[in-house]
Order: C-alpha cells, then structure tokens, then sequence
C-alpha cells in the first residue's frame, strides 16, 4: 500500500523550529490499524512503498507488525519487484491500495488494485475496488474486510480481535 | 470507556525525530470533557480500557478525574473485572462505550452499551444505544447526557458546570 | 469570547513525553484572525474567558492584539464583571461568543449572545444569533462581520484588510 | 499563491511550552504537492506571498521547489510586483490562488485569479475560478490540473508523476 493520502488523510504535517530541523507528523487511524492486525493474524502479509521518508511512519509500520517497509522511493515498481522476490508470491496474489498518480504502475500490475474514495479520477478509473471510506478514515480496514470476507475468514477473526 | 476511536477520533498521531523517541499525540473534545465534569458532579465514576500506552491519555485522564486507568490491555475483560470488583457495583448498573471489535466482550456484560456514531457495524449491532456523536466529536457527553436525562439529574446540572 | 470549541474546534490536543510534561497544542482559524484584525481596526476591543491555562493561547490572543485575556477562570462572570469596569462599557455593548454551559451565564447578560454552528442546545437556545460557521473554522469571523455590517462599516474595512 | 487557508486549511497550529518560544505547525496536502511537482514538470514557476512566517512552510516550499518565497508581507502587491519583474512575465501569465480579503489586490491584477472552495464571498466574487475542492485538501492540485488540461499537457503529465 501506499502511505500518504492512503493510510493517512494526505496531510503533510510539520513542526519547526528552524528549516534545517524539521519533524513530520503522521496521523494513521486506529480502524486501519486493527484491520492490520486481524489481516496478519489471517496470514496476510503488508507493506508500504512511499516516496517520502519519515521516522513516524516507520515507527507506526513496525508497530503494526508490517513486513515491507519501502521509504524514499520515487518511482513504486523496483520496490514492488523486490517485495514480489522475497514474497515468493504471483502478482495475482498481491492487492494494493493508493490514491495518486505514482500508485499507477503497480496498481496496473496486481491482482487487486483499490483506490481510497477520495482517490484523484485517474486511479479510481485504474482500480478493482473502490473504498466507500476515505484515507486515513478506514480505507485499509475496509480493503481488509474485502478479502478477509471474500476468503470466508471475516466471522473469526472478529473474536481474535486485540485492543 | 475505550479511549482510541471513543475518546479520540481515532487518529493515531505520531511525531518522532527518529525512530526510537516517539511521541503520541492525542485529541480529546471539550464537550466531552465538559460531559464527563458533568458526570462526576453526578456521582458518576468514569474509566478506561485502552490497549495503547499514552502519557498524554493519562494526563487528560488525570485532568478529567478519571477514576480508573487501563492502558496496555490487548484484552479488556480482565481490566473490566478488576474495575467491578474495586468499584463494587454490579455489571447492569456500568455504561461502557466503544468503537471496534476489542470492544466488543465488555459491551456483551455491562448494563448499558453505547457504541460511538461512526463504530465499525459489529459494534452498532451489540449497542443498546448509538450515537448520533461522532468518536472524539460529543460521542461520550452524549452518552453522559443520556444517562443523566435518564435519572432527571440533567437540569440540575446545567447550572453547575464549570469551565 | 470563550476559547476551546469557539476559537478552536474543541479538540484539546496534548503531546507529551512524560506525565508531568505536557504540551498543549491549539488550533486556530485564519479567517477567524483577519476577522479580528479588522475588528481593531474598527475600534472594537476583544478579549477571552476560558477555563483552561495555554501559552498557544496566549500567544495566538497577543498576536491578534486581544486587549482582555483571562485563562483559568472556572466561573466566567468574575472576569466578565472586571472586563466591563476595565472597558467601562455598559453590558448592551457587549457581544459574546460561546458553545459550551459554561458560557451561559455570561450569555444571559450581554447585548448580543452568540452560539457557534455546533454549540449544545443549551447555548443555542440562549443565543440571539446562531452562526452558520462551526467553531473554530470562522464563527468569530461571521460574529464580526455581523456587527461591522450592522455598523455600516464592512465595506471600508475590506481594503483595509492586512495579511 | 497565498498560504494560510490556501495551501493549508487555514488552521493556525501553535504548540508552545512558554509564551516566548512557540511552534508553529503547518499541514499540507499530498495531492496538492504532487500538484505542485507536476507543474514544475511542465515548466512553471510557483511562489508563495503570505503574512506570516514560518519554517515549516520554508522547508515545504523547497521541498516542492517552489522559486519565489515571501513571508512577513502585510500587504501583497509589493512581493507581487517585485515576482513579476524577476520572472519577467506578463501579469495576464500570471494565476493567483487565494481565500481571504489581502488576497483581493493581487486577485485583480492576474490573468487567472482563483479562489479555493472555501474563500470568502469577496474573494470568491473577485475570482476567474473557483476551486471544487477546499483549501489544504486539493485547490492547489485543481488550479494545476485546469491549467494543465487548458494547455494540452495533462496526459503527459500523468506518466511523469514521481512519488
């Protein structure tokens, strides 16, 4: 998946004091989290490619058990092949959500292409599914929910849920 | 109550220079603290389940006087036992409000289940009652309002706030 | 005016680090600040009463050269009553903004009494005007445009206006 | 373009331990940045005129390479004219994205003056255009892409967005 705009509202949020140190503050949600949580517990693995580089969103990423944790990264599709070799799985295996024109290439590419409702019209026109919720609003729990109820795995995990 | 997506919007806010010193930072709403003054004015004991770790949670718990503190409960049944036994009240006469699916054991017990206005559907489903209040916009100051409307204590009360 | 869901949007945001230190974060409105400046621009003096204790506040009310702030004030008449002898202006003068119980008492005083979009019923319902602005997204700039237009002052006041 | 309620949605962040030290925090969009790099990628030049100062927008601004940065301007014109001449274009080359009444001098100079969806009915009145999408959540993006389209550019563009 990607991260800005698509496990956070979009917003680019700074806090400075003087140019040279800046800390970015990233705002996940907590649906999106326990859609995480019940999407590994269901054997499901995660990732994020995103071009910006932020401590925040690693920090949240690994405590969200995420496998692939792709940072400054341009251009999507070399993280994308390289998630797809150490997964060892078929594109037609991977789903990926995003909401903005650099989503494009992978999500031409995967099984399951999702763009978050608030998606710009050049990815809602690219994509599988379209999420009723907004980034950064359960836009992950619900791309969850799609596959966790299409595999018929969606009934047990609600009591496996963790706080 | 839950704290995450009940008392909060449900955004998990990080802010972290590196990856080792994280901050959380969480919003809260003035009406609900407002509702929860009110509460106590009342008589009313307040708590909370969360599973995270937040010292800002614990400052505005503190700020509020909140009676009952659980932070870093993956399962919320045995923080809510323990807070029956040293409040000393039987389960019908607990209001317990919540968002998602970890909720969902203690609003199966308690005498009055609330779920939050935007809860995931599972939890709409068990609530004796739903609020038209989104998490962390009013949801909680609803459920106050409703508890103390019910008892005839509102009209006393509305004299008695303080800022 | 009062402060917390009337010049921001209620939330009351804390990052902290430790208990003991906690930092308050305060969201204001720039269309609420231009509708100040050109308050003081035509004449008219402001001031706040609010509950809570924020240098943000302080800072934001000194930045926008609010003459009268008061912070800490569980009841708010006490500072209502000193502002009035310190402006000496007679209470129909006057012009209140709030959301909240708390502000209720000051409301039933003033010339004119004003409910933010989403103030609790209680204040609506002692309010002469409600604004269709919800707080902290431009209330206090529509209360100011409502006066300098009841005055016959907006139209000079919008070349006059500063960034 | 204006700043404050333009390329953000207005909120004024301030975080402050004392009085004398404050930080301020500024939110932009995601989509408006790749908006932003867009337009580069075309050949245009953006800058920014605002009132205020702040370090988080200085490190935005040139993270998006944007050429001509302006804080600390009351008044407008004089940062605008001065753009003008080290751009060495005409004003009918010129569009202008703004919200609130110091917007209105420049609006009216500009070949293509745009007021984002959420602008005051002045600015709005004085605009070629209004945006769909609010300020901080897609007017910058919008303005881009009308332009864009407007010169035949668009479907090239969308094959050169780097994340």
């Amino acid at each position: 998946m990607d991260v800005d705009g698509t496990m956070t509202d979009g917003g680019v949020t700074l806090l400075s004091q003087t140019e040279e140190i800046a800390l970015e503050i990233k705002t996940f949600d907590a649906h999106d989290g326990q859609g995480l949580a019940l999407a590994h517990t269901a054997g499901i693995r995660t990732g994020c490619i995103t071009g910006r580089q932020s401590s925040a969103l690693l920090r949240r990423a690994r405590e969200m058990n995420m496998e692939f944790i792709y940072m400054k990264q341009p251009l999507k599709i070399p993280a994308y092949e390289e998630i797809l070799r150490k997964a060892g799985v078929p594109e037609s295996s991977v789903a990926y959500v995003g909401d903005d024109l650099p989503d494009l290439p992978v999500m031409r590419r995967v099984g399951l292409a999702v763009a978050v409702g608030n998606a710009v019209p050049e990815v809602k026109k690219a994509a599988h599914y379209i999420t009723d919720a907004r980034a950064g609003r359960g836009a992950i729990r619900e791309t969850v929910e799609l596959i966790l109820k299409a595999k018929g795995l969606w009934q047990e995990m609600i009591d496996q849920a963790r706080a």
